[in-house]
């Protein structure tokens, strides 16, 4: 099965000159799914992973597929005001300013063996702030897991020498 | 298992007066995770579901596992300029104002067994506004399924005879 036949793309969202990877059609057929979900642990056995994290929101359709295929907990890392207990908060820049996530703080305890899943590895700014909320409580990444990788944008340079795995890379 | 000691009760959260239930400890215990999939999907068995909606963005979560669940295709639904291809929208009232949610023209065909998913039944102003998308579609409704139900805000009464689900209720 070609995983890239379910990924459809969309010029000029959210803004013109970007071209955007849509996966919605991915989503919606199962068998498809299923498929990217295997690929995406296929590297992942005997690693131990007890806590898996999806960023807000993509990262959250595999990641909490993952985390049950792994028999892990599930850790959401989302936008600043979305969760309601005590957080931890890391920021990033963007074209123009920055922007945060949080997690909880009782999300990780030291030790854990994370696995981080996010669905695109573009400039990596996000995924370095994710990088950082786990080390601020301990965590080991064990890797960091994309759905796809823009690696025209050099995302990786940004993650230093973390295993980094991609289902798809443009 | 009594699902209900994963939920975690806070108070005035998101503004003063409210009580929230947060359902990151359910999240973050895979075998209580796992648990609570049975049960939303045990009253699920043959009834043909090809579609599972999960409501952005914690109905995410056990809305794509359902969907795997059931081998059945994942849609997305929501908040405005979040989907990247053609949408419809409808509109719900909130306590000051209205809300909009989106779905892909293509996320539904006419005579899809649909099951649409959310964490929490509270006034039913959004589970209304996801039936009238899946409707617009030509999707038939099998059933709404939540994680939990405030009873006391009386949703159920804007849902007319719609099979309603939830695995908790307050």
């Amino acid at each position: 099965m070609n995983l890239e036949n379910y990924i459809r793309d969309i010029q000029d969202f959210p803004k013109p000159g970007i071209g955007f990877k849509d996966i919605t059609p991915l989503l919606s057929n199962p068998e498809a799914t299923s498929a990217c979900l295997e690929l995406l642990a296929s590297t992942l056995a005997d690693k131990n992973i007890n806590k898996v994290i999806g960023v807000e929101s993509r990262g959250f359709f595999f990641g909490i597929l993952l985390a049950q295929k792994l028999n892990a907990g599930f850790v959401p890392v989302r936008k600043p005001k979305k969760l309601p207990f005590e957080t931890i908060s890391a920021s990033y820049e963007l074209e123009y300013g920055t922007d945060t996530l949080e997690m909880h703080i009782d999300a990780i305890q030291k030790g854990d063996k994370v696995l981080i899943h996010d669905d695109v590895l573009a400039t990596g700014g996000t995924a370095k702030a994710v990088c950082e909320l786990v080390e601020q409580l301990g965590g080991e990444i064990v890797q960091m897991n994309f759905l796809m990788e823009l690696s025209f944008l050099n995302g990786r340079e940004k993650l230093g020498n973390k295993e980094i795995f991609a289902a798809l890379t443009y």
